[in-house]
């Protein structure tokens, strides 16, 4: 490489370096802030986050790095450049031209409009009144929407809905996500029937009180089994109590949280497990690649499946139960004494049809993104207005999940996303399933002895699998084109499905 | 005010806003690192840290603020300008000019070097050897020389050790500390004497175990008594744990920490009042100065009168200490049962000629930092070198406190300051003594009543008294201009001689 073009290129870096480091800096102010910030600071740390952001932003946009851009894809040692660096080229520019093109007025725009949405809609939720939110909803959509066109022109994609979701999942569209959907929506609804017809375990014994201080040692067994290690000289992580539970944070230094019920240990146990999940593959990202565009996560959905792949396809398994029951039970004492594995499992693995999505098992959560999702590039596309959307919902929630929404507030208002203006989201969820069957199919055949290793507490071999096939590749590829590196397959929902109804066998 | 000139003193004021900002932004950092950061997040939090300090001094330094300041003092309306406005002109022209005539290389160079110098010191202290530090130290003086001497032409001091002193305590100058160090010299001298002269009180009931759980208890009580709030929905600070306490914040957030030695509960008594003073200073200032130069503390010195004022003034004061000792003895259980409240005011008001400083009590560090002072100023007048240095310390020590220096690690190699370069910071502990002794002997005349209150639980007079007359004039004078304010007298020693006095005739 000649050395002025790697002059260019270092800079280049250089600058995203300088982005990603200021980046993690506000995350840290954002962690503060949920976790041990007093009351009062409140306003103070809104002008640190907005002063950080702006600045952030202002770098992002840096004509600098537009000119450092062409001038490397000018240049004819771009051509052989290998793999990792052009991507690296390949994602600045993507994030250079979004960013720039966007007018800063309409960015400011919806900032605001969106606080303020997000203000409407708690007040709406709390006092079920859809009307008090429909108005800020509709100038949310609004602003979207002129984001979303502009989006379209630089990204060159076919709807303004696919430069949304691109935003989320690069290089996904809404017509190869409805495909999948569609297929998920058959086979999910096939499989509610057969829960339908067998018994309903019982669950009664996850409700008994288990005092918060045992559910923190549970935690720590959680982690412990996991290698995530939040004490000590090589700590990289560690557990606070919030309200919702997240994880944030970069490489070396990723911290998760989790809240505390009496009345349900179970809550903070698989939502400890699923944070983790998330930060073991923030801290599995090659140490190489730090500061770099590809030293991230390929997307939020591939940040999905490795929480629900933890949380679920391992921390639901059989196996992982059976090895943490007897050490349950040390910690909880006579709570859960009378519990025999075989119940602990069908009630950890129940399905139900339900109307809250963020209280919805393996089963049904899919449809609940679904039905999000229909409606969401409906909006975008015209084809639904604000004032059908309650109805639409309502209409929908009977026909995939057959329950009857009685107000707006268990209806089409639970979630803060469309308040947050956070349109193309909520694919991700359900995509994060679909691709996480699809290591899980790959990791059998690769390691089909994982679920003894489980059983008796080693971890290991799992977490070296994924961050072998998933961790290890950071943001090299788009999220389909990993999937399809790791399994040799393209995107199907068949594996998922079939994991699916092997738990429901063994349920009901 | 024209309007063309309101907004030129409107957009320089929202420059310092930013720059404040981001600066509260960093300490967040800095304390999270001190308190809560994993152990493998210290390159990444380094990273933030110097990139926050990077955009700092871009911004300090901008151009833009150079051409307001000009333009502001320039203006026909300038002159009618009222006080605060004034005095926010003339701190912006202070650092802008401090900061903008050091060139970033020397700056860069000194950061450094000085993170150089403190690895150094950390071995040589370990090995007591000061050969190891000898050098290192020698480039800290070479590099700070140089930073002075352009200080001095900027600030126009008589000396380049005036130019450091005045970033410290603004407007001071080394004349006027050897003047008055200088009878304070001769003042705690004598009062050492009469400390000798009597018996010695019996201080071994202060090393019995008290249970950590018991000492944060102990701190609950005292940041109750102070009114420093770190619960609930008024919540503006917070208590931490760190092996060195320490205090940082802004106005709505200002937080604190200690340590809990089970042997020695004193210790995170006084270290919780102590910081609890610092917090009290910053979250005193007027909240419709937030943001602006005049929203900040005067000086170290004056926070260091504040924290000293709470700790020494009000905590180890016998009213102070006869409320506390039965809520004490509560949380301790058996530990303190015996002990009676003269014998523990005796206790805790001990003095001692000592070697270390961070050990002495009221009545000696005075003379640990006249020491300090007088090196640091010889040193920068070259009138002392840095091989003559360990020497001139040990005959200080032997002089003024009559202690002999067994080796360099106890004695010339103690703190940390001269290798972080912070010459010019040691007369600010002092000095806060003697702004928080004419204090005290103003508010004895304007609040009789306050020892009574305090006795009963009741500091709100007292914090009044200090919100009042020093917290609520934030930066709106040099230290000694706010003395002079508070107290109507120019800087004397006298006040603190006698309250000392008065106390060794308590105990001895």
């Amino acid at each position: 490489m000649a050395a002025s073009f790697q002059k260019k290129y270092d800079e280049l870096l250089a600058r995203y370096k300088d982005i990603t480091v200021l980046r993690t800096a506000g995350e840290i102010l954002q962690w503060d802030m949920e976790t041990k910030m007093p009351a009062k600071g409140l306003e103070l740390r809104s002008e640190q986050l907005s002063l950080v952001d702006l600045i952030e932003h202002r770098m992002v946009t840096d004509k600098k790095i537009g000119a450092l851009l062409d001038a490397i894809e000018k240049d004819r040692a771009f051509d052989s450049l290998d793999d990792e660096k052009r991507r690296n080229v390949h994602i600045l520019r993507k994030s250079y031209d979004e960013s720039s093109m966007l007018p800063e007025k309409l960015v400011a725009e919806i900032a605001k409009q969106q606080i303020l949405a997000v203000g409407a809609w708690k007040k709406a939720k709390a006092a079920k009144d859809y009307s008090m939110f429909r108005d800020d909803l509709a100038k949310n959509i609004e602003l979207k929407k002129k984001a979303a066109a502009i989006l379209m022109e630089v990204k060159g994609t076919k709807t303004p809905y696919d430069a949304l979701l691109d935003i989320y999942e690069p290089g996904m569209t809404a017509d190869r996500v409805s495909r999948v959907f569609g297929s998920m929506r058959t086979g999910l609804i096939k499989l509610l029937k057969k829960v339908d017809e067998g018994d309903a375990p019982d669950q009664s014994f996850l409700s008994r009180k288990v005092p918060v201080d045992s559910q923190r040692k549970i935690s720590a067994l959680a982690m412990d089994f996991l290698g995530y290690q939040t004490s000590g000289p090589d700590a990289w992580g560690r557990l606070d109590e919030t309200e919702h539970p997240f994880s944030n944070g970069y490489y070396t230094d990723v911290r998760v949280t989790t809240h505390y019920y009496e009345n349900n240990f179970k809550s903070s146990l698989f939502s400890v497990l699923h944070e983790c999940g998330h930060a073991l593959y923030e801290g599995g990202l090659p140490l190489e690649w730090m500061y770099q565009p590809i030293g991230s996560a390929a997307s939020f959905g591939i940040h999905e499946s490795q929480s629900r792949f933890v949380e679920n396809m391992v921390g639901r398994s059989p196996e992982f139960l059976a090895y943490m029951l007897p050490k349950l039970k040390k910690v909880t004492g006579k709570a859960l004494a009378d519990v025999d594995l075989d119940a602990f499992v069908k009630a950890v693995n129940v399905a139900e049809r339900s109307k809250i999505r963020i209280e919805a098992d393996e089963v049904t959560y899919g449809l609940h993104i679904i039905i999000r999702f229909e409606l969401e590039r409906d909006i975008l596309a015209d084809k639904v207005t604000v004032d059908e959307l309650p109805q639409a919902w309502n209409e929908k929630y009977s026909k995939y999940l057959g329950v009857e929404i009685e107000n707006d507030s268990e209806g089409v208002m639970q979630d803060t996303h469309w308040a947050g203006a956070s349109f193309g989201y909520f694919p991700s969820y359900a995509l994060g399933n679909i691709y996480g069957g699809m290591f899980l199919e790959k990791m059998e055949r690769d390691l089909p002895e994982w679920r003894s290793s489980v059983q008796e507490g080693d971890f290991s071999p799992v977490r070296s699998w994924l961050r072998e096939n998933v961790h290890s590749r950071g943001n090299l590829y788009d999220p389909a084109d990993l999937v399809k590196v790791v399994t040799g397959k393209g995107l199907n929902i068949k594996p998922f499905l079939g994991y699916l109804e092997r738990k429901v066998d063994l349920v009901y």
